[in-house]
């Protein structure tokens, strides 16, 4: 049984290859008369761009051009799938000739073909962070419906090669090609960066992710819990192996006394548990819900395509969340 | 849309309340042949008794006899669901009429009653660790599998109230009521505890989960990766916040030459990727594959029932995972 | 992967053998604060039970009383599963060891062993009749639930053993043991069944069943239309073999002119649609909606069980189909 | 929760409205390593064109062209989604501005505002005999994995406009555009259909459809069933309003000692269980397995679309149901 397919109620499932003809992603399940037009999700698009990362930028440029062809009539969804599609237009398929035969550590290739038996060795195939336009793609569809209902999601990068942002102020977020809350650390950052790469390697990093306007009563008890939809949603982003709700690891190390949030009669004194008490969203769903480690070989170019994803990934779980609630209000 | 069951292939549904009549489990999609008696179950249940916890255990003394009600016949599985049942036989309701008009803090009490309008009090009614019951009892049955395969599972506590183990020596595990693979660590825990709770409070701690065996080919992409599906898993259950495969977190601060293990001819020369490249599993799901953090209300009588816990959360995703490959291989 | 589930959002697992320990129902996704008692449920097994065959019944007197094990508090739903029960208490599994080294034409006997490779030969295993109870029971439920919506749904015999009903006064249903709404055709079926039994066979016969109160809207395009799931949720009865919505067959003699129901300012004209159009339900679901054809070894016993299971699985389908169209208006 | 996706393992999501940009669908949990490329494709979707009927065909001539966009790789498929689309060419969506006001009876235009509250009105928009094109297309797939295990499938008309076959000489299929195994009965079909056009009006009829080379043990009892999965496979087509299986609604009528299949040493003397048994494939589906009415609006046009169709609903349902057999096997 596959697993190209995210989501219960608002379901997405996305398709393509690095270097294949295109990617893409088929949401079914968005409720109708929703305002949705190609510009919404380009802008979503465009903010994942290689290109985007500035000097230390990917070669390839690809325009990422998103097409959506059904589910949209007259400038609002139907209520049947939406399939979108980026057509692949600078993919150089013989520039990876080269990997025809190795394996890259830290990469799919060699687990791809014991499972499979045969692989698409372009560029990584499906195991390969282009596949994360189509998430992305259909995140944004996902973001409107929240929007609707007033939620907004954004991630940001807090770490990145050792180095730590002094503050999270979300205004700079954008100022920088790292989506980083503190300009004056992101110039360190790129700094850094620019040296590693001199030396051919690679740096990881600390992605944090901030829902607000959550109401309270979304996840289902007790295997599809919220935060258990979005530890799933967030580490099958490629090069994830950690993930934290609210104080996350932090929590093993403290008392009872300190990491229970205090009910107030106008809501919670602390929010260690990241907004989630017993896998359902309190209401309280405000500040450092989820921390998404990325290692692995990632440089300045994986940043501006894990951040939308990151986002996309928080925003299509709760846009399931949300209409599964209705189903039983 | 309900979150009580688990799994695609080999496919769990839990049921039942802290003080109701019963808790159990259906099993549907166990393969037919396998060998189960109740008392294969049994024995696994018996490790989350919380009398187990020796001088600090809860007073709650259930003897947790499970039977089974189907898919069973003359001592094999056949094919048809399996329907597990424990009933509850020392509940105490009445000792709860305290928390009916309360909301404790780090519990679902609150987020229930948001999302369903009213709740079952008694115990924390589901979202009690005595749900767990029928998860300990289907992950037996999936152990049983596993084994078949080859394929152990084994949890431990690497941490507790801030005092690590000095050694993992899986050996001592089953000689502490904390499953510490460090026997000295785990008589400075229990005396920890035990001050602790005479102050009131609880502590936190860390569990290590480690499953030998497993071949490579495992997880299906993109968004039921083995490392997904695996978060999702523990991330279930009460308490856990954080969740880290492999090197987790601390690859964020290492270079990509650091932390890509190395392909040699036999196998990998190290593990930071927790034995899942790309969401597949690497033939080498070996070596500290998933951390677990437990935070909030935690106690020593939780001990023993989070341990086989994140056992059968384990061992349920990779019988369901071991079961989709079939399918395509 | 196992097939003992039905439906999305309200869905139901059922597990159990004839002749095992307890038959039963989970049933997840029930929405909170259903009133819901072990009579409600009660009252609808009862109406299956072999011994309501009047003279004619099988020696097999089940009391058949359901348990509810979890999902109830105070008399309501609580939104977590509902696990009901029915202990088998005369099972006398001794007098089917005739059965063990032959396999009985007509039945499963041959295809599970194909299938599994070993068979519960006792009474036919989980392909026995007795498996519909756990059908019956989360019927139940969900014609509690469909009842606060002003739906209802009933089945009634209209062919037996050649035999047909002269009219459909629904008020004779609950006059006879045949739920046949013509208590005049219905003493003529019996009286045919007598004799046909005396010679060692059995008859087979059609039963409808109608849905009242249906609002528009129902069914999802287009693998999960209305119909589609109806036909479904019917051809899962053992020994069905054909589902009609409408007109059914009937539909292919006739012209367009005919057989298209003219849509008039209060409603429909006519329902050869059976109330669904292009699968979604049209607001008239209320006329001959789904016949349903039984063949097999069949006698006077099974009706009192296939009545209900029709009933029941039809509910278990509108139910279904009602919470999901709530997630998305 | 939509309803687009058909399979469990091998599993289809279509797409796309009739005047839209494309039609198309993704396909999950295909095995890796088959042979696969446009042409097989394409050969299933030239067989549905509304051109092939001859001198009664629709004057919308679509040349259908499917693309693969994803998902093969080097000639084989990847085990990864593939993706297909049909671009919409020849679409005239001026023509049906007379739609816009208007509901047709006997189609889905009254049904999709009742449900969504808006609907794509340019000829049925998703209720379109179109959508079936990504059906076919996929279908094409599920043939080409079915023929590897030695299964065909076959449709055919046996009535049409209340003209029935005298023959079912398959030979002669596609020698005329109704798919008819008798050609002296095409031809008075034919002339009929002309009549009836002429007459504004339009003709229903009966398909039937043979699947040879089944292996025994197909089905999943006891909600998900081979003749279960069937009829709803069937069902979910345009216009099907009535399934059976094997002798269908004429078992009713029969006693059990003609009914059932007496099993003899190499087999079964007759086929009225259309080969399955208790919901499990007996190894004989090779005699009339499944009848469909096609009732409502249809006239020759529709002909060539819905035997492909029917065809392309049968394979995809063995095909899923042979893949979740060897999860379990």
């Amino acid at each position: 049984m596959a697993g190209n397919t995210f989501g219960s109620v608002f379901r997405v499932t996305t398709w393509g290859e690095s270097h294949g003809t295109a990617v893409g992603a088929t949401l079914d399940g968005c409720p109708p008369g929703l305002p949705l037009t190609a510009r919404d999700i380009q802008a979503e698009l465009d903010r994942r761009r290689p290109g985007r990362g500035g000097p230390a930028a990917s070669p390839r440029k690809e325009p990422d051009a998103v097409e959506i062809l059904s589910g949209v009539f007259e400038g609002q969804t139907t209520g049947t799938p939406i399939a979108l599609a980026i057509f692949n237009k600078d993919a150089h398929s013989k520039s990876y000739d080269n990997l025809k035969d190795i394996f890259r550590p830290g990469h799919g290739d060699i687990t791809y073909l014991a499972k499979y038996g045969l692989r698409d060795h372009r560029g990584g195939g499906r195991a390969s962070a282009r596949e994360t336009a189509g998430r992305v793609a259909a995140g944004a569809v996902a973001k409107k419906l929240l929007a609707l209902h007033g939620i907004t999601v954004r991630a940001y990068t807090v770490a990145l090669g050792g180095i730590t942002t002094g503050k999270r102020n979300l205004a700079e977020i954008n100022d920088n090609p790292l989506f980083c809350p503190d300009n004056e650390a992101a110039a360190t950052m790129i700094g850094h960066i620019e040296t590693v790469r001199k030396e051919g390697d690679t740096l990881g990093g600390i992605v944090e992710i901030l829902a607000t306007g959550c109401p309270a009563g979304l996840g289902e008890p007790v295997f599809e819990k919220l935060d258990a939809a979005l530890a799933c949603a967030l580490m099958s982003i490629g090069a994830v192996k950690g993930v934290e709700i609210g104080a996350g690891f932090a929590a093993a190390g403290m008392r009872g006394s300190e990491n229970n949030d205090v009910i107030l009669p106008g809501g919670f004194a602390t929010n260690n548990s990241g907004g989630i008490l017993a896998g359902i969203s309190n209401g309280n769903l405000a500040h450092e819900p989820v921390a998404v480690s990325i290692g692995g070989r990632h440089d300045i170019s994986a940043i501006p395509r894990i951040i939308p994803v990151c986002e996309a990934m928080v925003a299509l779980t709760l846009a399931d969340h949300l209409l599964r609630q209705k189903a039983i209000a």
